[in-house]
């Protein structure tokens, strides 16, 4: 089962205007929509105050409406037009002040002058408006009346996970944010892609690896799990990847682990070759999201990301214009299926043994042509280069990378021959 | 005692018009010529119906006659003119067939309408007759009479094997083919080079390694091989090349090891670097002969080729053309001294250590000039290059890329330094 | 306490009219010069005929005046005008001969007619008279009077040591020499960079390491160092630099140790790559003066060059025209400001390790803006790509290569971090 792109693109359109943050209702009734779609979806709350590593988890926020009106009560500014009107976890303010006063609680980008910016400051109590250039331009001088109607409080901060079990304890993580408001690439497009690939994954006949799914807020919600679970963490988890930004339909692009060399890092840039697309290979120090915490030096899990157009990379990124346009069906499809590939090669990347001593008889099989002219050529090619790096020692990717065969075709040729019992498999 | 490229090239030309096969009475016959001139080549022979590893071993081929001709009698096609002309271990056929029943069992190269193709068919039953495109175009309409006068016996297949020992028990192992009609350089430049290597080897008075030189059937010959002598290659086999398309005067090739990284691997591309002539550094994967059997998984042994224009690369391949203008007596010589190269840094390839605590004062032993102007250059500078890297861990080859000098002059200036008892050499 | 060109620059000028030779009393009062400069320098002597590794101790050399004159009286050549005019370690000569019979003794440059070129001749007896190709040209017919009043006599090699400790016996070792008479740059810059660098060291609140540094005449006095000293030296030295040519304010240089992989060649390439000026990168094949003796196999000490313009790559070299023009303040000023950031580098090369679980909370300790914007730049981002590196066993030159960031900025913000409890450092 494989979900479209255009039913992943209507899963974002329905959460588009959802007001999430790090914590409060808006998470929870994104986690809600995916638990429809994902019933294995668990929902799980941690308390405002509960420290975890060097943060404490911070008080949860409720806003109910803010705006910027003129003394005749005209809204200049209104978060129920956007909700990256105000920024995020803003304190409360029901004041009237001047142009003036206002000024310093007001962000813009001059450079991009339709766009709404997306800020916050939630580890500092303070306010603010977000609003285009254009708009600013027009504001008026005041005075203004300003309200916010917010509260931070003692609550919970909330997040979602997802255990798809196989055969083996060995897990592959998949990491995805849901803090972010009205933004479609990043931020939508990764639970949208992972709760789809959580389908296609339980709708598999059989799986090795076990699959755990996090939607979390992004830094405190993986450093809240990892205080929790590092133990489990780095017994179990042997690749996995951070999904952001995966929505769009212009380029792909890899994010190594923090050294580099691990299996997420070996099949990402596998896959990527084999597709013969242009990719941008970034490297670790472009890193933005959660990788910074699960590639963090102690807790080093193998952890990779795969996107289309990296954040902070696109123009809309953290802007009102990272929208419904950025993000399409064909975008959607797009990182879906770069993603199983990237799963069907770790369950697939067996270490393989020639079972003959010398090259088997391929023609008595069926699998050479009995007359010998000049060359073999095409898969006859593929499969006697493929064999004869079957020795045990090498996987599937090490295979291709010798071969120079896509790893696709290299899995195909050891299914072909393990049918022929001329290879056998060894564990991953 | 060196062959000269005159005396190989007679070799060839003796050895041109015999009919070899996998098996049968070509292949008893050229074995017998090369005993001649090499007394200790012992002829072995292995009963049809062996199993040997995945194979087993076939009948033997044994042909009379076989042409195609027309009702009124007229031999269109002949097997007395050239051997090429039919398809080896072809089943016997005498019958009187239309061209279209016929048709199927013609072979031609359009694109060298002049060349006849070599074809074979040694695991499946089936007959055929190889022409030039120019013959077939006049062929006529037919009707035609079809003999191939040649039967498929339970008898033998049949290889040499030459043993001339050192004073150690690792070996070299060296391998060649003689299982091709009237070809030139893809079949007897092999054994004729091989065989003028082990009158050279036989002449020298010591040699450290002892060496093996197998003239087999390609495939089926380095199987049974492996099959009966696994554990003594894999304990003596230090190493070892594949010797084929060794005597036209055009480009000199070499193919790698499975995993390229073995003494033979080292060796070859240091002599090739040191002839500062132009080479071609093929990849395993353009493998063709028998080193798909040595350097198969499990069986691992160090072999490499080293070549002139390697087999499917140049246009006379596996055709009528590959003939004794391509095959020339500078082509033989200078394959004969490449392969000297080889052995000749093979057996010095030892370690070296400084025998002195800080440079040796090369001054009052004569190797230095005694005032001391601007720069040391030329001998005098190879010298101390060479002595620097002498501490034991790095062999010639590791010392001559160290020291940008070249092997031979590396290993001279051992010798030198060694009279000198300034260095002492270690096992290799 | 940093000494300025100027200051470096007048004890060249100082030292430069004093004949130093391999041994005698240009040696010593060119020593006891830097004693007074620096009173930790101690003076060996080591005695004439003493076996040192595969070298004997030479004879001491005194020469009280040297010259060619006419039949007339008049000099033509004469010792008091230059020391370079004799050749080094002549033995005495008081004879009338031809200009036929003089020629063999007398070195010119023609590609250089003004120079005066360097001759010595050690362990060889000989005699001759160096002279500018112009001075050459007017010598005249002879007859000529030959006068050099020199003589070789058992007495004593001498060197100077000095020893700043540290916290650890572990080493850094200055090897610089002191045999070359009136020349600037391949001469007296080594001791003068190496002297300031001492009481530079002297003046630091503490030092890791223990410093040795050595002027020693060139070859026999590092061999006669290692053969009394090799076990200490192979326990102790972690880092060392041949200094020389180290005064003219040209290029930067580098050659590395015998195999390029010691901490030395990995500070001596960092600190070239963080100051982000073009340099030459030399190979060992380059060498030429004492990393002969301290990175001979089997000696084998972590010892690298850090030059301005290499030794013989400069047209002033081992002649009369590298002089007081050559070297420069800003030169030897250079030269001092690259010996200390190496030191500083060597010192504070520390591997160290975040104390935290995931990211630190940056915004809490002023370490990172609240408001969280586009993207984090500058020393921000300097901080964090540093940080993330931080495992424990990366040390602050491999920490600098992963981040891009400079060394000296790598090491100022562990110091940062380690304030804030961030970090903790490990042993080197």
């Amino acid at each position: 089962m494989i979900d479209s792109g255009l039913t992943m693109h209507g899963w974002v359109a329905d959460l588009m205007p959802i007001c999430r943050s790090l914590s409060g209702d808006g998470v929870r009734e994104t986690l809600k929509y995916f638990g429809a779609l994902q019933p294995s979806l668990e929902i799980k709350e941690v308390p405002t105050g509960t420290t975890v590593a060097d943060w404490i988890v911070p008080k949860e926020w409720r806003i109910r409406e803010a705006y910027v009106e003129t003394i005749e009560g005209l809204r200049v500014i209104d978060f129920a037009e956007s909700n990256l009107h105000v920024v995020g976890y803003s304190t409360p303010v029901n004041m009237t002040m001047t142009l003036a006063e206002l000024e310093s609680h007001l962000h813009t980008l001059p450079d991009q002058p339709s766009a709404i910016p997306y800020v916050t400051s939630y580890y500092a109590e303070n306010w603010g408006f977000c609003l285009s250039q254009i708009q600013r331009d027009d504001l008026g001088s005041g005075p203004f009346h300003v309200v916010i109607d917010s509260e931070l409080f003692d609550g919970n901060l909330t997040y979602g996970e997802l255990v798809i079990p196989g055969f083996s304890s060995e897990e592959i993580l998949i990491s995805t944010y849901v803090c972010h408001p009205s933004m479609a690439n990043n931020e939508l497009s990764g639970p949208a892609v992972s709760i789809a690939l959580s389908r296609w994954l339980e709708s598999l006949e059989s799986r090795h690896f076990t699959y755990r799914i996090l939607l979390i807020p992004e830094t405190i919600g993986s450093i809240i799990y990892i205080s929790q679970n590092l133990e489990n963490l780095k017994k179990n988890v042997k690749a996995g990847w951070v999904l952001t930004c995966i929505g769009d339909n212009r380029t792909y692009s890899f994010v190594p682990s923090r050294l580099g060399n691990t299996l997420s890092d070996r099949i990402s840039k596998k896959i990527l070759q084999d597709r013969q697309l242009d990719y941008i290979e970034y490297s670790f120090l472009d890193r933005g999201s959660d990788e910074r915490q699960w590639c963090w030096p102690g807790v080093d899990l193998p952890i990779a990301s795969l996107m289309r157009s990296k954040y902070a990379e696109y123009p809309e990124y953290h802007t009102s214009l990272d929208d419904l346009t950025v993000v399409t069906p064909e975008g959607l499809e797009g990182g879906l299926s770069m993603m199983m590939d990237a799963i069907e090669l770790a369950e697939g990347n067996w270490r393989w043994a020639s079972t003959t001593l010398g090259e088997p008889q391929l023609g008595k099989r069926g699998l050479y042509p009995t007359i010998s002219t000049k060359k073999s050529a095409g898969i006859v090619k593929d499969l006697k280069n493929v064999l004869t790096f079957a020795d045990g020692n090498h996987d599937v990717i090490a295979i291709s990378d010798l071969s120079g065969v896509s790893s696709k075709v290299v899995r195909s040729v050891f299914v072909t021959l393990e049918n022929h019992a001329l290879v056998e498999r060894f564990e991953q």
